[in-house]
């Protein structure tokens, strides 16, 4: 049974009131079988997911007076935001990881629950390999990996070409371009060999949208890809793909002192038991004058809901009355990227002292690309390695040892011996996780966006969708997540 | 509370025994809230779904000696087959409607469950509108219907590239296609616009992607539509573009007196309690002895449990523990095409007096592809509207009058005044059947089956996958989902 009490939530004076109507006294004397039976609660809205969007959600309703009650299916907040744990009582980001430039709502965010943040190390030479050979780059960002050759001039010129494009997409709207139909009919690997001849470029362009999706070139949306870039930016400063992939400058420019799980973690201890845990929700019912949203463990009324997921997993839930066909259909049409994170813990960061940011793009091997994510601190060594789509799936099955060896063979190809032993490892894969079903983010595949894309934001009546799917900018990232909960508290409220 | 008494079925002696365990006596007498409390069922198989391939499925595991529960989410069997209501006591093809040369096990199974099959009405002209002319072709199939001038051998030199690709598909195995990445890579569309030059050939590939699969050639991968063509055949006779669109030796046909929905309304008459309806299941759970399945109303512990969906309505379904990485993905990965059918009836098929097939094609207006389903005996004139995608999109939130008059304008402009006024007209859209989540089939965009596949049909555990889209043959038809059931049943047998 849930009991809200009222308290004082976020320093703002606002009071949280989620009255919880008990089940009846009976169910606790009941026969074991009806131990199954929920609990029934009230509350203005309920928010469908504790990661940041609907952290965010409940956060600004409270503030606004409104009775909130969040329901969460993990055990944990944060939702794509997660601190891997590292066996030694420390951990080192599972999730989404940094903060860049434009990205102003989480950097609020971030403020007022007291998190610091500091620069994404980046001293030194990052390592590329390719074709069998290591070599060293000083560019920052994936695409200044440069490839032998006239294959610089053909990788700018289609980055050129990209940019030109971008600029013309609606941030938020991108179905709304004027050439839409024609970029949302091809994948992005369509355009990347219509418009480049290397095999340098061609490779980096896959490794950008690898590495800023997690999802192979082939199942992307040119438009998709476009819109991606061009929510890369805030109100006054348009998107870029630099601002994306760049570490200075960029999407990877600083990281959080006790990592990116600090900022989610504390909004909830904030929120309060309004956050209720272990209790996914399996069913939203539409009436006349409420929803009824029912969770393993509790039954909720409420005036509203926000639904903040992603699409796909937003699909799994059984509306009554059946959502309306764009909707349904949209959820059928934004799959989950494949993302991996394989962590090292070392003494010391020691690619530092050879000249090396800790920063690297391979296109062979279990890892495609690493970061420093060491301490601020450098108090010791953490390399973190991605492992993209095509990566992960070679280690469907394999047991911990094998992706404990893959990983570090990776590591060591592009760090050197000393990448080899170290005191701790970790892995995370985000494919395998039943309430995220991947990650970093849902993305369209061609079609999806110029025949469903306005209802990734649509309400349907008292169902409203949070999520960083459903932001204008900086949709994919945290900040996104941020901004999409601002919007539909304020969507709401206008609402109720 | 399911009792399943021990009974004869099919005719082949065999006995079907799935023996229901009382939930306990308790449960009648227990206070309202623990209603809810499901009685408990134990089967060796249950079959999740009763349409055409969960029912094969149920006959054939029954006809091996074992004990079976059909979980049914809707009232009635049949699935994406379905007689809608004409509101005087009859129906027309909601669904599934055709049968033709090479679909094989449907036809066995209509033999067997003695309904008859007749020819689709195809003499005459079929009509051709484009560019706001109408015209009259006479070549069987969509594809017949001829652009101008040299858009003829535009088309047909098109036409024949794709067959040379299609014989170039292994079966049931488009992955293992010599080409198949370079396949996966590009949408159909991209393909198509590539490969000619004329608005007219151009126009009708997009015809036969939207006519076949009701999906816009924009979302379909390359190498799904030639694995879709590969598979329009049998053992002994390779698929072909043809074969797919062809009214007479296509797949058009032949249609069924009575309907089609004859066939999985009598097999689950055949199958007598042991299909359960209004039972949507909501969770499979695995443990080291078998699975539990939870349905509303009722759980049941199984030895194996067959899920004969599609992966997007499959990919609702909470599994636990979660499915490998490879399935869920595949899951969100598979969406719905988008099919409505309008149906418009006569006192007389006057189409045929007037020389035309009933057969059209359109490019405007909300039908873009007609059949004549009046009944074997011409008794009464029924005429039905195909609405592609994007024309089903222009009619969300429409009104019922609404819908009656675009689909009746479009039936006017095809065939003449005396369409405008028919006694009786229905209408059938698939995407808002929260069961089906839209129609005919499941397709896959570009990537999905490259690289997730084999997830198709490969048994995840205890967990066996069935429905038209794992068939080899004829996947997306009914042929097809009658050939996964079999397939899955043999699978299931040697498993257990």
């Amino acid at each position: 049974m849930t009991r809200v009490s009222r308290r004082r939530l976020l320093g703002t004076g606002a009071i949280a009131a989620a009255g919880a109507a008990a089940a009846g006294a009976s169910a606790a004397a009941a026969p074991a079988a009806a131990a199954r039976t929920s609990p029934a609660a009230t509350a203005d809205v309920v928010v469908v997911g504790a990661g940041l969007s609907g952290l965010t959600a409940a956060r600004d309703l409270v503030a606004a007076g409104r009775s909130v009650l969040v329901l969460e299916a993990r055990d944990r907040p944060g939702g794509r935001v997660y601190g891997l744990p590292l066996g030694d009582g420390t951990t080192s980001e599972g999730g989404a990881e940094f903060i860049g430039p434009t990205q102003d709502r989480i950097a609020a965010l971030t403020r007022d629950m007291g998190v610091e943040t500091f620069k994404t190390y980046n001293t030194g030479k990052n390592v590329y390999f390719r074709n069998g050979t290591r070599s060293l780059y000083e560019t920052d960002g994936i695409l200044g990996a440069v490839p032998p050759d006239w294959g610089v001039i053909d990788l700018q010129i289609a980055l050129l070409r990209l940019g030109e494009m971008i600029k013309q997409v609606p941030v938020g709207e991108p179905w709304k371009a004027a050439k839409a139909e024609e970029w949302d009919a091809q994948t992005f690997y369509t355009w990347s060999r219509s418009n480049s001849l290397s095999s340098g470029a061609r490779f980096l362009m896959d490794a950008f949208a690898s590495s800023t999706l997690s999802m192979r070139s082939q199942e992307v949306s040119l438009l998709y890809l476009l819109h991606y870039a061009a929510a890369a930016g805030n109100e006054t400063t348009p998107g870029t793909i630099d601002r994306l992939i760049n570490t200075k400058g960029g999407a990877q420019e600083s990281r959080f002192v006790g990592g990116s799980e600090q900022v989610p973690i504390r909004l909830a201890a904030r929120l309060g038991d309004i956050v209720r845990y272990n209790s996914p929700v399996r069913s939203i019912v539409t009436g006349a004058d409420g929803v009824t949203v029912t969770a393993d463990g509790i039954t909720v009324s409420a005036k509203r809901v926000v639904v903040a997921m992603s699409p796909a997993i937003a699909g799994r839930i059984d509306y009554s009355p059946a959502l309306p066909a764009s909707r349904a259909q949209l959820m059928q049409r934004y799959p989950m990227g494949s993302i991996a994170k394989f962590v090292g813990v070392y003494d010391t960061p020691f690619w530092r002292a050879d000249g090396l940011t800790g920063q690297a793009v391979a296109d062979s091997g279990a890892i495609d690309a690493t970061f420093d994510n060491s301490p601020p601190d450098g108090s010791r060594g953490i390399l973190m390695g991605f492992m993209n789509q095509a990566n992960i799936r070679r280690l469907d099955g394999a047991s911990a040892d094998e992706i404990r060896s893959a990983g570090l063979a990776s590591f060591t190809k592009l760090f050197g011996d000393k990448a080899a032993a170290p005191r701790i490892t970790a892995f995370q894969r985000w494919d395998n996780e039943m309430w995220s079903g991947g990650g970093p983010t849902g993305i369209a595949p061609p079609g999806a966006l110029t025949a469903f894309g306005p209802a990734l934001r649509a309400p349907c009546g008292r169902i409203h969708w949070a999520g960083t799917e459903t932001s204008d900018y900086w949709t994919g990232y945290m900040d996104g997540a941020v901004r999409s909960g601002e919007r539909v508290a304020a969507e709401v409220r206008a609402a109720l």
